[in-house]
């Protein structure tokens, strides 16, 4: 596209892409965006997606902008926090008014939809990298990681294994199979961060974690920080029916725990919270599960079993 | 570095980089960063650094973090602000920790010196790309591109143009080349960014940029967002005496116009602001010297010639 600049781009297209917002003072095309904060505290943090490590090559443009945005709407779904503003590094072979324009409309769409600003950044040429940095507020007592207590239950969100299973089947290629199982590609193309779950069991909740790299890994990350021991109990683990019929049994049970995507919330809560849980779970329309408890120790165990970290999900890097 | 994950490699060089801040609750391990954003407006940039976009190949890991933190700090500089936290997102080739070792350095150490934390992100597999994110808070009136107004002086700090040829020099590769002209190569692999001078500017200029795509460029965005002409005086723009050795007569003046990565800051200020202007020069220890006047119409002038935006520095995605 000869005379396209990255300029033109910007202003086309990323500049004022998503919500309005009150508190935000000045937008992009400044050295930096200019924000209220308020007074309550900040929740800022920021996901890279490589083309081929993050997302298969062929998915289409409007999804690589949702994801971009819907990943870091899940870490502050996983605070507990309201999501303000994003700002966006977008890095690109080539100028390609065809890729941008539904990337943008993509990101807009969800910002849109979570009131989320988008409030700058920076597009530069090279291979195909999405950075995006989001700040929220807290609207209760943050969600850590590091909270979980012994006697606490272990819940979940949604149907961890099904972003796996749709990521399976988006690869298979085949349209009669894809129509099939589009619960499952769905599942995995668009992920629904859980934001208003979050903000509702601030204050409920003892820890919460988002599930980016399949249950075992992230739960272990709860473990870890709060120097506890995770009991899944398999009698409560039972994977959703289509993800039983897609994957079968074992690989079903496989998925759920290791596999990754998913952007549900994992969290603990005390025992005498269950039913603050499942009033919280209702304002969110979000469907919970205790699968469940904190014990003593560390790592993760199913039943009498522990997961070792080499069955815990997706590492990058990892040889 | 058989077994070395993303997660090894950020827990041991990437947590806890840069200053400590009181204002900081919960730095790098959990969902999203938890902090404290006072009363103060807020100011957010983020910019991203491709390997043989923005810096050369060669450049070591080092000065490839100092970098990154760099250009991220000037743009706070030329907001007027000061820098606060940053989330750093680090794509690399293989976990290579010889390579993140000296990045971390380099960063960590620029971070330091600018009172800066380093309050998460994300590390990931793929094409060596580095996205940094930074929020500082507004010391006074922000400094933004689009204050200028006819009668205002034209002022820039430092010797522009000086980084280009420092690239220049660092591509001769020949050492003796380089120990000659180890100024110039400094103000290329090290650009110092101006943030006290921004600071000491906020209340005084009536607009500012930093220079990343060069002078007749960037004063471009002051002059285009601000509705007015940047006239600049050319017997008032005699490049360094180094430059011009280095470059030739023609070559400096050039190079000073449209050679990017200086990271100075161009500004306007009322001319009866001239004394305030050089007694916060004089504080924050920065040279500066006006070279022009705002007047009516549009673009930069060079005398009587007006620059066209061809000439008028890089352009990524340029064709």
């Amino acid at each position: 596209m000869a005379g396209c600049s990255e300029f033109d781009l910007i202003d086309r297209y990323l500049a004022r892409l998503g919500a309005g917002r009150d508190d935000v003072v000045l937008g992009p095309g400044d050295d930096a965006a200019i924000t209220r904060g308020g007074g309550k505290p900040l929740l800022m943090a920021l996901d890279t997606l490589v083309e081929g490590v993050h997302f298969p090559v062929d998915l289409p443009a409007e999804w690589i902008g949702y994801r971009a945005l819907a990943v870091n709407l899940s870490d502050i779904a996983a605070m507990g926090g309201e999501p303000c503003w994003a700002l966006l590094g977008l890095t690109l072979p080539a100028p390609d008014e065809a890729w941008v324009a539904p990337f943008a409309e993509g990101l807009g769409r969800l910002a849109r939809a979570f009131g989320v600003a988008v409030i700058g950044g920076d597009v530069t040429r090279g291979p195909l990298t999405v950075s995006l940095q989001i700040t929220g507020r807290a609207t209760g007592p943050a969600l850590r990681r590091d909270g979980a207590s012994v006697g606490d239950r272990v819940w979940i969100s949604g149907r961890p294994g099904e972003a796996a299973a749709g990521l399976g089947v988006w690869q298979q290629g085949d349209a009669r199979e894809q129509a099939r199982w589009q619960g499952l590609r769905q599942a995995f193309i668009a992920p629904r961060p859980r934001v208003a779950l979050g903000q509702a069991l601030a204050g409920v909740a003892s820890a919460a974690i988002d599930l980016s790299d399949g249950l075992a890994a992230d739960a272990g990350h709860i473990a870890a920080r709060s120097g506890v021991a995770l009991h899944l109990d398999p009698s409560c683990c039972r994977p959703s029916a289509r993800l039983l019929r897609w994957a079968g049994e074992a690989g079903a049970y496989r998925l759920q725990l290791g596999g990754g995507d998913d952007y549900e919330l994992c969290f603990t809560a005390p025992a005498e919270a269950d039913a603050a849980v499942r009033a919280a779970a209702r304002r969110a329309r979000s469907p919970v599960r205790c699968i469940g408890e904190v014990g003593d120790g560390e790592g993760i165990w199913w039943g009498d079993h522990r997961i070792g970290e080499a069955a815990a999900g997706y590492r990058h890097f990892s040889v």
